[in-house]
C-alpha cells in the first residue's frame, strides 16, 4: 500500500532498492552468526542463524507485540515479561527452531539471553529474544552460546540489511522498508510466511528509530499501528505461536512531531505487511479487499479476511479466473454464519473496480469478463514452472511489481470500512508445505 | 463412521457394493433424462442431467433442511416455502447450474416445478427444486422443459441408483447408504464436492423412506441428525449456496420403533457425511478429529472444525507428515481467538491413538515418529499421479477403504465431546479449482 507502486525488473535492482532502504538509525548496530548444527530431535545437520540487533545504550523506550495464540513460544512468554523491565539492550533472533512447546523451553530461552547479555555488559532481562522455525524441538543451547561471540563481534552500525538477510528463513527476500521524521528515521525489517523444512510460518517485525518517543508513546502508536496493518492480513489463516511485533527508540533524535512519527509508523507496518502477503508461500497474487458501508471496523474486518481467507476464491484467483460466485459465497458464507438476518439487499461488489454485483443479483457480460481476466492477470506475480522432482518452486527471488487483485465489497449498512490483504493458493503452497516428505 | 470399515479392491466391487445398497424403499420412483444445451452466459455446449424422484402418491411427511449461506440460491428459497406446504409429491433436481443470485431465478425455478407437476398430476406446490453447479448463471428452463418428459417417462422403482448417478457433478463415485428398521428402510443418496468448471461445491443429500413417520418426528429427527453428521464435516471450510439435505417418507410400511427410526436415520446421515468427504475434491486423507473434556457440544466441534480447517495442517497430513507442530498451532489459533485464558495446561492429544502432547509439551521421539507415519500412510487414499498437461488428477474413482487419520483432543475442561470429519489440502484440490481456467 505504498503511495507509489514500485517495479522491478530482475534481483538485482531490488537488491540496491533496499540497500537503499537499510541505512540504521543512530544507535544501532547488527550481527550475524551462521553455523551448523545436529537437532536432538532429528539427527542430521541443519544451520541456523543467530541475529543480534544491538543499542549503543540500554532504552527505556520500546514497545512490542506478541501472537495471540493460546500456545505461544517460550520465547513469546518471556518477551511478555521483558514489556514490565525498565530498559531493553538488545534483541537476539534465532530461525530454524521456534522453541514453542519444548521441554525446558523458557530456561533455554532466558540461557542464550544471559549469554549475549554477558558479551555485550547487559542484564539477561535486558534481552528480547525471538525464535522461528521447527515447532516442539529445542533449542541448540550449546551451539548457540558457542556463535554467540561471532554475532557480537560482527555488530556494526550503518546498515540494516545483515539482520533483514539473517532472520528469514524461506523468505524468497529479506524486506526492508523506512520512514523519515525530521532529521530521524524509522527503519522495519520482517520474515513473512516461510518454511525451512515442513514447519509454521511466523512472522517477526523488527521496528528500529532513533526518533526520541517515550516508553508509553511507543507502545500506544504501536498497538493502533499493528491494527490496520499486520492483524490486517492473512496468507492462509494460520496464526503462528511466535508472530512478533517489536518497535525500539534509541532517542537519538528529538522527535519534532508526535503525529507525523506515529503516521511514519503506520505507513511503515504498512508497507511491511504488504510485503509479508507478498512473499507468503507460493503467492501468485495479493488481493486487497476494501469494505465499506459497514457497522463498525471489526466487522468489515473480518469480512475482509472471510473473503481472503476461502479457499474456493483464493483458488480461482490463482487461476485468474474471476469466479464471482464464489466471492458471493464467501460473504454469504461469513454474514450466514456471524450475523444472520442481516440485509444484503444493498450490497455492491467491485472486482478491479468492475461492477460484478447489485441489487441481489450478477451484472456480467461477456466484455466485463474479458476485462476482469486481464485485471487478475496484470496483478500476477508469476505463473508456475514446470516443477522439479513433482515439487513446485517459486521461480522468481524478487517482487516483480506491487500490483493487486482490487476487490470493492460495499455493504451500504454503515459508516465502518476496513481493508484486508490476502493471497492466493496456489501448487506452490501445498509444495511448500506438504511435498517435501511426502 | 460405519461400523464396519469397508474396503475396495476396485470400481467393479464398489458398483457392486452400491446396487446392494441402492434398493428403492416402497412408494418411490426414480428418473432421469440428460440432455445438451447451451448456457445464455457462456455460448458454448454444455450437459444436464435432470433427475426426478417421485412419490407414488404426495405425501405430509417430510422435512429439510438448508444452507445458512446469507445468498442462498433460488431453490432453497423456494424449498423454505415448501416446508409448509401440505404435502409433497416429488422433487426435481439439475446439475451443471445452481440458479443462485440469477436475475429472475425463483420464477424459473416455479416453472420448472410447475411442468413437472403437470406432467405428474401434482400441483407446482407439491414439487421440491434442487439446483448445482455455476452459480449465477440462469437455468435453461425451455431446455429442461423439453426434457422432463423423457425423466418422467424414464420414471421406475427398484433402484435409487439412476438417481445416485444423477445428481452427481465431478464427485469420483455415486454415494449410497441405507438401513432397516424392521420391515421398512432408510435410503440416502448424496452429491459431494465437486466441480463441473470451475464453481463452487454443493452438497445435495435426499433421504427416502417407506417408514411411516409423521411429519413433526421426521423434521424434529432430520434437524437433530443433521448437526452431528452433516454439520460436522469440512473439506474446505466454505459454504455453499445450495446445500440441501431433505428426508421424505412415503408412509408405506409402519414404523415399529420411533427410536430405533431415529437412529437408523443418524446412521445413514453419518455414514453419507463421511462418503461426501471421502470424496471430497483431491482428498487423499480423511481426517477424523474426536475432541473431548469440552464445555459444550458446540465448543467441541467448532475446535474441531478449526484443526480439519487450518491449511497448514492440512497439507501436512496431505504429505504422511506428522506435523503435530501445526496441530497446536490450529488449537491454540482457535482457543486464542474465542476463548482467549482458557486453561489449556490439562490438553492431551493424540494422533492414531499415540499420545504426543501432555502436560504442555510435546512427548515425541523417533519412535513414536515413524509409528505416527506409518498411521498416516495407512489412511491415503492414493498419492499424486504425474500430472497430464500440469492438472492433477486423481488416479482412482472408488473409495479404497474408510480408515482415517485419527486425532484425539481431549481438553480436560468439562464433560462435553463431538467428532469432526475434514480432510487434507493436495494438489488435485488445486488443479480442480484454479488448473482449468489458467
Amino acid at each position: 500500500m505504498s503511495s507509489t507502486q514500485l517495479v522491478f525488473a530482475d534481483r538485482e535492482s531490488h537488491r540496491a532498492w533496499l540497500a537503499a532502504q537499510a541505512a540504521l538509525p543512530a544507535g544501532f548496530r547488527v550481527g550475524t552468526s551462521r553455523f551448523e548444527f545436529t537437532p536432538f530431535e532429528a539427527p542430521k545437520p541443519a544451520r541456523m542463524t543467530i541475529t543480534i540487533i544491538a543499542l549503543d545504550r540500554p532504552t527505556p523506550d520500546f514497545a512490542a507485540v506478541f501472537t495471540r495464540n493460546a500456545f505461544p513460544g517460550a520465547p513469546v512468554l518471556v518477551g511478555r515479561s521483558r514489556l514490565k523491565e525498565p530498559a531493553l539492550g538488545a534483541l537476539v533472533i534465532n530461525n530454524k527452531i521456534s522453541n514453542v512447546c519444548a521441554p525446558d523451553g523458557v530456561a533455554d530461552a532466558e540461557r542464550v539471553c544471559a549469554e549475549a547479555a554477558r558479551l555485550l555488559s547487559l542484564s539477561a532481562s535486558q534481552v528480547l529474544p525471538s525464535s522461528t522455525g521447527v515447532i516442539g524441538w529445542s533449542l541448540p543451547v550449546a551451539s548457540m552460546v558457542a556463535a554467540l561471540p561471532d554475532a557480537v563481534g560482527a555488530l556494526a552500525g550503518g546498515s540494516v540489511m545483515p539482520a533483514a538477510d539473517g532472520i528469514v528463513t524461506t523468505d524468497l527476500y529479506p524486506k526492508v522498508r523506512r520512514a523519515a521524521v525530521g532529521a530521524g528515521s524509522i527503519v522495519g525489517i520482517a520474515k513473512g510466511a516461510g518454511m525451512i523444512e515442513p514447519n509454521m510460518a511466523t512472522m517477526l517485525v523488527y521496528l528500529l528509530t532513533d526518533l526520541a518517543v517515550p516508553r508509553a508513546e511507543l507502545r500506544r502508536m504501536l498497538a493502533e499501528a499493528v491494527e490496520p496493518t499486520f492483524n490486517s492480513i492473512s496468507i492462509d489463516s494460520d496464526t503462528s505461536t511466535s508472530d512478533t511485533v517489536a518497535l525500539v527508540s534509541s532517542g537519538r533524535v528529538p522527535c519534532p512531531d508526535t503525529a507525523a512519527f506515529s503516521r511514519a509508523l503506520l505507513g511503515v507496518c504498512r508497507d511491511l505487511a504488504e510485503d509479508v502477503v507478498r512473499n507468503g508461500e507460493g503467492v501468485h497474487h495479493v488481493v486487497r479487499v476494501s469494505v465499506s458501508g459497514a457497522a463498525g471496523f471489526a466487522e468489515a474486518r473480518a469480512l475482509g479476511k472471510a473473503v481472503v481467507n476461502a479457499p474456493l476464491f483464493k483458488c480461482a484467483v490463482a487461476g485468474n479466473d474471476p469466479n464471482v460466485g464464489r466471492l458471493v459465497q464467501a460473504i454469504g458464507k461469513h454474514v450466514g454464519a456471524h450475523s444472520p438476518g442481516t440485509g444484503l439487499s444493498g450490497v455492491r461488489l467491485t472486482l478491479g473496480g468492475i461492477e460484478i454485483f447489485a441489487d441481489g443479483a450478477f451484472r456480467l457480460n461477456p466484455e466485463k469478463e474479458a476485462a476482469l481476466v486481464a485485471h487478475m492477470r496484470g496483478a500476477e506475480l508469476y505463473a508456475s514452472a514446470p516443477p522439479r522432482d513433482g515439487v513446485f518452486s517459486p521461480p522468481v527471488d524478487f517482487p516483480r511489481h506491487e500490483r493487486c487483485v482490487e476487490i470493492g465489497v460495499e455493504l451500504g449498512g454503515g459508516g465502518a470500512a476496513a481493508v484486508v490483504l490476502g493471497a492466493d493458493l496456489t501448487h506452490e503452497y501445498v509444495s511448500e508445505n506438504a511435498d517435501y516428505r511426502s
